[in-house]
């Protein structure tokens, strides 16, 4: 860059980049801005060739190129929470996206506070959750960061209407174009899950094409016989996985996420086809594969429901449920989330013990549980046994819960009759 | 009964009798308490023989015997209710057995209301559900019923304490024993799902034995090929059903129901082993099996996500969450819940369209839909098409959004800093 | 402004206008723009001299002047759904803008459609709740229509910086200026009520100057004998106010309103000072009077608790609160709203009798009440009779509900037992 | 009672004993039935002889009688985290009684436990909820304890139908009886509330009788000039009370909300006259008073609404709400509410500051307030300074809002064009 151009510098952004097509033709025209662009590629177990994208950022002219591994952290602090939670959107989504946001955004601060660069830079689209799931982190981390969102700058997205345009320019420019045909369709991927959108599955009618995913063999030809595992929690979390059939045996939170998508990958667990409800107004379909995520999923749910008091779970569940809305909408980062993490992590001090579970052609199914702090009392529920319970005192409570009732139809008596007359 | 003993009638009792060895001892016991006993069986969908059973009752000295197919009304005023509101409890059980009860119990106080009867009796436990949701049935539709719950009443249940007494009481008193063994687990079974609870199963560690299923086929050994659906609904409910396979198709509500019930069996879908907080407020261990509900959940879900507004979304899960948890308490006939069956109704009038879907190996997978009244706009979120859709507007909303993130932080900055000094 | 740039009329323009010196100014500066500016002053029960305002308007240049009055519906299509849900927003405010703007927006877009207009202008701030409330209410009723608001357009804000520029271009373009000088604070009336904010009461730890209050007495000099009236509802709306004292009666509902604004106001009743949350995200002090609606918010919770069943009442609360919400933020006109709309009218069905109240220096006193609806039972509540009430059924009841406790302390023992191990 | 039967003992029971006729009678009841009595009088602020009442029980020949002074732990562990919580049962009601009931019965439960009492007893009638207060409070602290409730007793209540075999009773036993006549109602204080129930006012038209108060000044005759008051609050909780008018400061929890219950009292702050919803399903009518308590409420909205993120807020209130169902119904000894207690006090850190307002004739008026850790921010809001807010986000803010009503719309208007072809 010539000095005389150095003059007007906007100063330094920091750019989330992801090898690809858009993100290098973004890094691109900030430079031709007057920005000072460093690369921020987070290793968040997609895969990639990270070292390849490192060469071509810098080659593209990069100032700098941070290659963050940051999967544990995804792990531990961003997953763990939502298997906690039971986290859900609209009932069927795992969130797998809406989790990553956060988690990368905010080494994205990290980085330009220790740069010193005032911008933070992304390639999300403007109809899209991920511009918000990314601003709002920068913002509550670091309010004074200014952002920018090219796919929301007319003088950008005008200028790139489509993708030819952007081959074009990248052909111009000395951006390495991509040799093999683009998908028909859009992805997005990290270790918990890979989402399938826009393109041809714009059409919610569309059944996904049988080579679209990834993550997951198809059911129909996954294996015959099931993976049983047992998945021992503490605290609501994951702590050991062992697979009854090998023996097989992993502990540490990354690793132990790995293999639980390494088995539900293998027996086709995790897929969905939804549409959901943006946060920005607007319906989209979306295919999603959650391998270890459903996994977990179910399990917790099972261990849970086995050592929490029934009305704690209720009003859990009432907090889980806000807590994935307010992930999905990108307020992770947020006074409101914090104090739902707070919550939902107190619920989860008595959700202790082990899960059975067998993993088979697309499905988790529960097998059996053991806890040293279930409220499950065998002698109590038994049929054969009377256990620590009187009968008769069922009757006054089911009296007693009737007067209400019959104070009501007492009424509705009396007004049909007066109706009547 | 001698003429002696008439005298002191208790007057007539209308017991819900199901064939089985507990219930026919009940009346029996009945008669030698002084009652005149009406033996009512609901034909709601179980495996029984009716007429069999309505011989051994008249045996059994029953005044009258009646057997009452309310298949159709579980259908349509019960089980459709419960799909649209996407009725779940504790986020796993579909509420067969207790959709089931305030339909069978409102009968039998339209028999007891025409028979002149003063009671009912019920063969439920005094640990359980059932017998909330029979009584607390009665006593809003008929406040001045008395209900005769035998399993709660000391001289029944000490003369009764097990298994074996009852043999030998039935015996005595000529009540046909049944000849094959029993299983060492109870079951409940109508039309929407079958029970499996107690006995062994009362262990929430012991796996369910593989031959106890009997409504869904093992998915190891079910069909290598899916069958194809396209459920067609109208107000949130089902309106017909058409296998893309055969082109059978199924339009009257039971027969439908009856057929997603063959086909899902035929998967293995629908199979859960939970642990749930009864009402009484134990936790207990059920395995359940809901072929066509399981089917119907997942497609309601779908097409109610694409046809319904965000926002009234929300809100009528929160509805729905409560309507699950009074129908399981055995609320179904209460102010409460006649108003949100009243308030989702209203909800579900958009809930128009179908879904196509796959069943296959105990799963069920949806492939896409269409409506006439979706909220879907393809091009409005198109990532190829700008469409009615502003992206500058998204800068706006995000910023705004963040303004009290933005807040929040400036002030734990001020009171960090303050606490550092 | 040249005629020849006249030619480039941007269309026309309906401007919700006050006769203040703001909308005064912003329809000079539209007809500036090239708009033809239609003026619409709606009558919504605020202190006003419509026809000088009439005047006005058409002295600036508007091409026409609608004066409406909308107090009618106002009442009894925006502030009796209110009154039904005990809509409070933040537990305090009850509402009284946020109820009158939908109302005003509506008439506007029904203007605008009539004359043709594209477009729809406000004087509203850009920072505050009122904007949004406008325009929501527009593009609900309206998606295709343009809104025009200059104070957040950066041409017309940065030129008006302060009042001072107001000033000047008033007085530089034949605008009348307002010869009383201005209170330190800005006010907002209708029929409801009165907000005081901005000015003076932004640092929310002034007091309210005495002098500030409009609608009503200050308590210290308020009567010393109360007002006692009778408020007949039906469906849980008022039919009928009768003052105890002199018979007076009111029946219809703008009338009805008007009677309790008189009342209420003598005895300084619906004064608050509050902190409150904006929609926009950041916290505003407001200084409200709401004579009538305090009495009303009273008495309907009266009438309620004593005709709802407690459980509908429970549900109710819910849908109210986040009805109130709504409100507050401008989604009157909402798919979501509509549906809380329509399921609270639902709940208020047997929200009938008359409630017995005074109000005396500041305060509304709930003296008695009565139903032919009621679900107050005289009798079973009585600590003299016994009533249809079993005494020992609550025996039972707190038994039954004791046994969660009774597990849950169990378990707590075993597992402090075990940590002091 | 001859040694003869003293061989029978049934063990020792714990009495709440409050040196009432009722009470007197039961203690000389349980030792017909051959217990030994303790009587415990808990002092919880109520106006009472303490003295005058150990005598008297052990003349009626109480083995031991505990007299407890339990007034701080019921303001620092009782009214306190119902303060933090703007604690309201069904919109009114301040649940004086709800929270004075587990705090009693836990000083009972832990004589019982110093006693090796079996037995716990209580004076509550068979139809309230103070039944369920007392004993749901002793089964969650102490599984084993056996609860003996005479009003719920048949051989009890049918031999004591009314007050006059009472009376007769008390005579024949020397046990003193009241010499002045018995008010037309019942009462129950303590330090937070006096609640007037039962009698003449069992009719809910009947307005409360003049000279029924007692806790509070009729506002007619209250002082003529305010008192203004700052409080200071922190982790929501009241700690320093000044008078402006005499410099006069409270400062202990006792001490401060004995000062506020003078003021209050004095300006005839705190009287409501409610029909509620008991747990065991009857609506009962009552009228309150509820000095301090009522200033803190005010207060605490104010200082909390200033402090607290709006969302956070909204989640709290959602959870309060909760919190005080479970208070009145008797759960506050249970997992739910301890929870629930944990989240609020965590929501609480930020609530920090002082409150300034005015007590004066049944009303609380705020005036003011001030707070280290608001998140208002006067820039940000003010009409006049732009701050750090960008008005033209608002149009995106606004945009991006409407596009789902749009979205509703454009669906809307196709479904009418449909229906009227």
């Amino acid at each position: 860059m010539e000095k005389s151009t150095m003059a007007q510098s906007k100063g330094t952004v920091v750019l989330a980049y992801s090898g690809g097509l858009d993100t290098s033709c973004i890094l691109v025209w900030l430079k031709e801005q007057g920005y000072d662009v460093i690369a921020y590629l987070a290793n968040i177990g997609q895969k990639e060739d990270f070292e390849a994208a490192r060469k071509k950022a810098l080659a593209l002219g990069a100032k700098k190129v941070y290659i963050e591994d940051i999967s544990r952290e995804f792990v531990e602090e961003f997953i763990w929470p939502a298997v906690q939670a039971n986290a859900l959107y609209e009932d069927r989504y795992l969130l797998g996206t809406a989790l990553a946001r956060p988690c990368i955004a905010r080494r994205q601060v990290e980085i330009a506070q220790r740069e010193g660069a005032q911008h933070i830079a992304h390639g999300a689209t403007g109809k899209g959750n991920d511009q918000v799931r990314f601003e709002l982190t920068c913002y509550a981390l670091c309010p004074k960061i200014k952002v920018v969102a090219p796919w929301r700058l007319p003088e950008f997205y005008q200028r790139f209407p489509g993708r030819r345009e952007l081959m074009d320019y990248a052909k111009k420019h000395g951006i390495p174009v991509p040799v093999t045909p683009q998908t028909p369709w859009s992805m997005d991927e990290n270790l918990m899950h890979i989402s399938y959108e826009a393109g041809i599955l714009e059409n919610p009618k569309n059944q996904a094409p049988p080579g679209l995913y990834t993550k997951t063999r198809d059911p129909a030809t996954s294996p015959d016989t099931p993976d049983v595992l047992e998945i021992e929690f503490e605290r609501g979390v994951p702590v050991k996985v062992t697979n009854i059939g090998d023996g097989a045996t992993r502990s540490s939170a990354l690793e132990l996420f790995v293999y639980l998508n390494d088995i539900a990958g293998k027996h086709g667990v995790g897929r969905i086809d939804i549409v959901e409800n943006r946060f920005v107004g607007m319906k989209s379909r979306g295919i999603y594969e959650t391998p270890a995520g459903t996994i977990l999923y179910h399990a917790h749910l099972d261990i849970e429901a086995f050592t929490m008091d029934r009305e704690v779970r209720k009003i859990k569940q009432g907090l889980a449920l806000k807590f994935s809305e307010l992930v999905y909408n990108g307020f992770w980062h947020s006074p409101e989330c914090e104090f739902l993490r707070h919550c939902i992590g107190r619920s989860q001090e008595p959700v202790v013990g082990t899960v059975h579970l067998s993993v088979f052609k697309g499905q988790v199914y529960i097998l059996g549980r053991e806890s040293p702090r279930s409220l499950y009392n065998e002698e109590l529920v038994s049929m054969n046994v009377q256990g620590d319970y009187e009968p008769a005192d069922a009757t006054g409570f089911i009296n007693i819960n009737s007067l209400r009732l019959k104070e009501y139809h007492r009424l509705q008596s009396k007004v049909t009759v007066k109706q009547d007359e």
